[in-house]
């Protein structure tokens, strides 16, 4: 079963807008194993609109429209959509009944435009919309089924999310997918390829596994096709021990999870603390972790030493270390983090040090040279790293890198 | 002029990735005064590609195509394009070169699937890609001039902004627009409106005013239309110094500048250093300002004080202050600022402390509650703001308040 998008708004043709609802419908849609195959985003206008609705893919068998429904903007895509499947607009009370509840919760009467809001298309399907004044809309025609939605993104995620995907998962039954994610960070695409290649070979033909890098990470997803849910789930969580067994420590968490949410849970449980000690990632470790919600338990802080006084008053390293090896050196980072250990006196401690550039490399440092060190009771664990010339990757990827690094030694010695 | 984007890729479809190639395209579109209509995301099939050909809106007079080029996904968008506009492939001795070159620089020879790459439709004018290894094609069909650019974003930026728009601009001629804008930070849409309407109402009729808000800052963009581009220049320019007589110092910057580049500009110009004393922002304002290349030149560093053993150890907040007023307090935030100040020897210094959510609220301290400091050998300026519910969203507003408080007190005192 394939599915279309129509996005409508010029906020989005013209890049000012990103469009979140065809990315969030996308990927639920994916979920339930119906292909998107085709995203437009057309202009607010009658004439765009009808052209999408002219053009429709021949394999299209869903549509969902977004956008355009407002209360101000004239309500093009329900005039048009009138226009294309016939009828005429008549009065809801349902709908109506709605925009009074949604204005009564904050304490205000709606206006005489709201009660435009209320006039649908006698040709379709009132779908409810619990978050918002204006109501989404069902169509068939020829067997395709439209759906049209508001704009705004939580109105729209909760139609679709609520009301639209469980009606076409009862009524149109597609087949089932169950897609399961095992996440890894810092190994390249083509070493993981290598080690679970006799495994993938012998995958059962519902099975397929897909390679999904992003930088520095790679997710590797598990999808069973089927049209039984549960077998499908069943034969993707039969692989994934195997999966486990394979990978070992290179697999840092599942689906969802980011290595900063990873962290606060390992953390946490283990009752550690944790600091940071950045120099080429001016803080960006410090800011990934405590962009989740409870990292107080086991963040205490990080000193972002940029300058090399900073490095020596701060956090206590040697004068003669940064003359003799410089700032960008196993004998600096070792210093940074032991000094930031001690002096946080925290469990662990994680340092970075690079060249981030553009500028400031050299023959044997070149730019995207980066140390990263974890310090704890156990060791020191330094590792050196050369990405490349771009700054903003190279403070991405080594931060990425020195939130992994700490995660495989806080496994490694408190599991 | 019209033009319409078609970007191929599975990816982009099932929301797994953003597609920021369009984005950018249609901004640098628009702001040449040419219109994006119509906008796709198709599979990567030869079929779909077609498909897309076939149902160009007829307005269009412009097509950007990306993606679907790599090396490894066998070229279905070339072979597809050479299909539908005739001819056939040809190696093009130059992108050959270009695949030699760019290999020699990271020490590498091509390999023979790179050979691929040089053989280009016979019906196409090349579009050299020095970012990358595979070019950027041009078409002509029935006065319809369709770009063809590969899937990676900074390549077809590159191809796009130094290549195809500038031969646009001297070839096409679309009608001229000039645009300006001046950036404004903290100062609500309404209120900037209720300052600038007397001089808006005395525009010129070719001149228009957009407000183009974002997250805590407004974009006032002013855009000259006409058929002369230095006519429309000059009418926009000319309304420029009255805009920032009428605006003062809530004018940050201009056009593409951001509060890290202004600073480290105005902070470089003034010699003055800085450090920065983060508990809410968790290291954001640091990673921020360490993002711009030569941040290094006024940043010592930042401490970031998540704790309140690092507040009174690393920054010598007294006990009794966060005791009596608590860490997110005009007490704290005053110590956090001067103890950075006076530890880090830094002339200014910015501390932030507050309630970023979701828990830890209380009825006088709720969620988003926010205090910013700036010390200076000047004074303390320290301000408090109420921000609302979203964690991301008030660490990120912070993060900006606080860097242009900052950016207004070394223009009040420095300038």
């Amino acid at each position: 079963m394939q599915a279309e998008i129509i996005a409508i708004g010029d906020e989005i043709l013209i890049g000012q807008t990103v469009d979140t609802n065809s990315v969030f419908t996308a990927k639920h849609l994916n979920e339930m194993g119906i292909k998107v195959h085709l995203k437009r985003v057309i202009a607010d206008q009658k004439e765009d609109i009808r052209f999408a609705l002219n053009t429709l893919h021949p394999k299209t068998k869903l549509v969902f429209m977004t956008g355009g429904l407002g209360p101000t903007k004239d309500d093009i895509t329900k005039h048009t959509l009138r226009e294309y499947f016939g009828g005429e607009l008549i009065f809801n009370q349902a709908v109506y009944d709605n925009v009074v509840k949604l204005f009564a919760s904050f304490g205000r009467e709606p206006k005489e435009s709201n009660k435009t809001q209320a006039y649908v298309p006698s040709t379709c399907k009132v779908v409810m919309n619990d978050m918002g004044t204006a109501p989404g809309m069902h169509f068939e025609k020829d067997g395709v089924h439209f759906f049209s939605t508001p704009g705004v993104p939580y109105e729209t995620e909760h139609l679709v999310r609520d009301k639209i995907l469980p009606w076409v998962e009862q009524n149109l039954q597609p087949g089932t997918i169950y897609h399961k994610s095992l996440l890894t960070q810092g190994v390249p695409e083509s070493y993981l390829a290598e080690r679970l290649a006799a495994w993938e070979e012998k995958l059962p033909v519902e099975v397929k596994l897909a390679y999904l890098p992003s930088p520095g990470s790679v997710r590797l997803r598990l999808s069973g096709y089927g049209t039984n849910k549960e077998k499908s789930k069943a034969l993707v969580e039969a692989q994934l021990p195997k999966m486990r067994e394979i990978l070992g420590r290179d697999v840092f968490g599942e689906d969802e999870d980011t290595l900063p949410l990873v962290l606060q849970k390992l953390c946490t449980k283990h009752e550690i603390t944790v600091a940071t000690s950045e120099s080429c990632t001016g803080g960006n470790v410090a800011r990934l972790l405590t962009e989740v919600p409870g990292a107080s338990h086991y963040f205490e802080g990080s000193i972002v030493n940029y300058s090399n006084r900073v490095k020596q008053e701060w956090v206590g390293v040697k004068p003669e270390t940064l003359k003799e090896h410089g700032a960008v050196s196993e004998a600096t980072i070792r210093e940074l983090a032991v000094g930031a250990r001690t002096q946080f006196k925290t469990d662990y401690a994680v340092a970075t040090s690079g060249v981030a550039g553009p500028s400031g490399g050299s023959p044997e440092k070149p730019v995207g040279t980066v140390w990263i060190a974890v310090a704890s009771k156990h060791r020191v664990k330094a590792q050196v790293f050369r990405f490349g010339n771009n700054r903003l990757r190279n403070i991405q990827r080594a931060s990425l890198m020195a939130m992994d690094i700490l995660r495989r030694e806080v496994q490694k010695f408190e599991s």
